[in-house]
C-alpha cells in the first residue's frame, strides 16, 4: 500500500510538471501570436499555468500560494519564455500542437480534481467544491484570453472542455464519498476528465447551442 | 418593532433574489449576444451577479464569500443558464428588457448599500465604505464586459448609473450617522439609488462629458 | 543618521505622491481617449495608480490595503478625475506627456522596489520578492489596458519597461543582502529603475523580438 502511495505521489508530480508545461505552452503560443515581447510571453505563460489555482486560493483564502512554495516553477517558466522566442520561429507546429492538446487534457484533469480536493479539505459545500475545481482547471486559460484581448476560448469552443472538468470533479466527489481511498478517487476523477476530453476532440463533441 | 424588522428582513431577501436574477440576466443576455455556449453563459451570468460582492470581500478579507454560504444561488444561476439558451431563442425581448432595467435598478441599490454597510461594519473609513458600496454595485457588470471583450458599459453609458450608486451610499451613511435605525438607513439608501436611476432613465440624465 | 532617515522618509513620501499622480494621469489620459465619462475616468485612474499594489497585497494577504489607510489618495484621484475632463480639452499635451514619462519612471522605481521590500518583510523567497516588485510596478498599467480593451502596453512596448523594474528589484535585493542600510538599498534600487528607464527611452532600447 505504501508503495502504491509513493507511486501515486510520484505520478502526480510528473503529471503536475507536465500540466504546468502544457498550460504555460498554450500561453507562450498565444502571447507570441499577439507579437508580445519576452515580458509579455513570460507573464501570459505564468498566468495561464497558475492563474486558475491562484484565483482558487484567493477565493478560499489559502496561503502560501502554490507558486510561492515552488519557486522552481517560476524559474522553469522564465526559461521557457526565453527559449520560446527563438524556438517558436523555427519549429513546425503540427506535431507539437497535437501533443500539447493531450498534455493539456491531463493538466485540466489534474488541476480540476486537485482543486476540488483542496476545497473539500477547506470544508466547502459540494457545489462550491466543484466550482473551485472547474475554476482551477479553466481560469488560467480565461485570464490568458482576457489579457490577449480575446473572448475566452473555453466559453466559445465547441469541443467539450469545461464540461469535462465539471464531470470529472463530480466523479472525484462520488468516489471520495463512497470511501474509496483518496488516491483512487483522485485517479478516477483525473482519468474521467482526460478520457472525456480526448473523446470530445476525436468525435468533435460539442454542447448544443 | 420586531414585526417591522421581520418585514424588512423578508423584503431584503426578496429584493436580493430579484437583484441576483436581474444581474444574472444581464450576464445571460450579453453572453448569448457573444454566441457563447452554456459554459460561458453560466460563467458570465455568475460573475455578473456575484463579481462585485466577491471583489469587495477579497478587498475586505471577509470570508466565507456570499455565494459559498448560499449554494442555492449557484444552482439557481446554473438552471437559468440551461433554460436561457432555448428560451432566449423564442422570447421577444421588448417586455423583458424594460422589466430587467427596473429590477436591475433595485439590485444596484441593494448591492451598493449593503456593500457600504458591510464595509462600515469592518471599520473602514467613510470614503472607503462608499467605494466598497459602488464596487459591490457595479463591478459585476464591469467584469461581465471585460470577459465579453467590451469597454465596460458603466464607464461609457450616458444615463447615470454608478453615480446613483455613489449618491445612495452617501445617503445611507448620512442616515446611519444621524442615528436612525439600520433598517431605515438601508431602505433610504436603496430607495435613493432606485429613484435616481429611474429618473435618469426616464429623463435621459447623463454626466457632462 | 536620524536626519538622513527623516530626509529619506520625506523624500519617499514626495516620490510616492508624484508616482501616484503620474500613474493616475496615464489612466486619466487613456480613459479620456476611450471617451469614458467621469466615472470611468476616476475608476481607470484609480486602478492604474493602486491596481499593482492591491494585487500584491491580495497575493501576500496583507491588510489593510494601502489606499484604505490613505483615504486622501482616493480624494486626490477623485479631484483629478473631475478636473481632468475640462482640463484635458484645453491642454496641449506635448509638454505634459514628456513630463509624465519621467515621473512615471520614478513611480515605477518606487512602486517596484517598495513592493519587493514588502514581500521580503513577509518572508517570501527572493524570486517571489522580485515578482511581487514587478507586479506592484506594472500591474496597474496592465489592468488599465485590460479595462480599456487593449493588449497591455507593457507586454508590447519595445522600450524596456518591466525589464527596468525587474533589474531594479534585483539591485535592491543585492544591496539589502550585503548589509547596506535599508534606505541605501531602496534608493539604489529606485535609482537603477529610473536611470535604466530613462536610458531606454533616450536610446530607444528594446528587448530582442
Amino acid at each position: 500500500m505504501a508503495t502504491v502511495q509513493i507511486g501515486m505521489s510520484t505520478l502526480l508530480q510528473v503529471l503536475e510538471v507536465a500540466g504546468v508545461v502544457a498550460f504555460a505552452s498554450s500561453g507562450l503560443i498565444e502571447a507570441r501570436n499577439k507579437k508580445m515581447d519576452a515580458v509579455g510571453v513570460f507573464t501570459v505563460a505564468f498566468i495561464t499555468a497558475f492563474g486558475g489555482g491562484t484565483l482558487r486560493d484567493l477565493l478560499l483564502d489559502r496561503r502560501p500560494l502554490f507558486w510561492v512554495q515552488h519557486q522552481e516553477y517560476i524559474i522553469l517558466i522564465f526559461a521557457m519564455a526565453l527559449l520560446a522566442i527563438p524556438l517558436l520561429k523555427h519549429l513546425r507546429f503540427s506535431v507539437a500542437e497535437s501533443l500539447i492538446v493531450y498534455v493539456d487534457a491531463l493538466g485540466l484533469g489534474l488541476f480540476s480534481v486537485t482543486g476540488t480536493s483542496l476545497a473539500l479539505d477547506s470544508g466547502m459545500p459540494v457545489v462550491v467544491c466543484v466550482m473551485m475545481g472547474v475554476i482551477t482547471g479553466i481560469f488560467g486559460g480565461v485570464l490568458r484570453d482576457i489579457i490577449c484581448n480575446e473572448i475566452p476560448l473555453v466559453f466559445r469552443r465547441g469541443q467539450l472542455y469545461a464540461t469535462c472538468s465539471f464531470v470529472g470533479c463530480w466523479v472525484f466527489l462520488a468516489l471520495d464519498h463512497v470511501q474509496s481511498t483518496q488516491a483512487l478517487a483522485l485517479a478516477g476523477g483525473i482519468l474521467m476528465v482526460f478520457v472525456m476530453r480526448v473523446i470530445a476532440i476525436r468525435f468533435n463533441l460539442k454542447l448544443p447551442s
